[in-house]
């Protein structure tokens, strides 16, 4: 299996991290990261439980791409958290202004 | 001549609203009519002289239907203003924290 592609902080994009949370169920799922203390599944951090798991994937996918979070591969689980030191230093406010206008 | 859609206030979304801002041509755009007191034409919000008048043009559409700009015939010249009150009213501190995060 290719090894999962994360942008470092210097090339997080506000056109990437825009687009990537451009999408309701996106914008569901960070929102459920940031709720976490600690690193959560794909499935556990799926906003409904009977979204297909390669609709599901795709979605991590953008997200990690676009520098949204973090994936590491522990067993047969993906597990994933939110870059917010990173996302915080690139565009200070910005995340927590885009998740409280989800509400 | 189609009459221009806008999106009553209630139908601006989120995920339209950063689907637009996700271009960095847009974002130059809606930043240029927001350092503007009056509205302007596409022509002079154009963040460079040399870009194709249909690109312009679909930017701004882009931007017209996700609720972001109000835009107004004026005889050939169509005129453009930011929606900031709607904006605000929909999502506060949104476009300010994301045209921020531009510079």
């Amino acid at each position: 299996m290719a090894p999962l592609f994360h942008p470092s902080r210097d090339d997080i994009t506000l056109a990437g991290v825009l687009s990537a949370l451009a999408d309701p169920m996106r914008l569901r799922i960070v929102k459920g990261l940031m709720e976490q203390s600690d690193c959560m599944s794909c499935t556990a951090a799926a906003p409904c439980p009977d979204i297909p798991k390669s609709t599901l994937s795709n979605h991590f996918r953008i997200l990690r791409e676009a520098g949204l979070i973090q994936t590491t591969k522990k067993g047969v689980e993906h597990r994933n958290v939110v870059r917010e030191a990173d996302l915080n230093a690139r565009f200070p406010k910005l995340l927590k202004t885009i998740l409280a206008s989800a509400e």
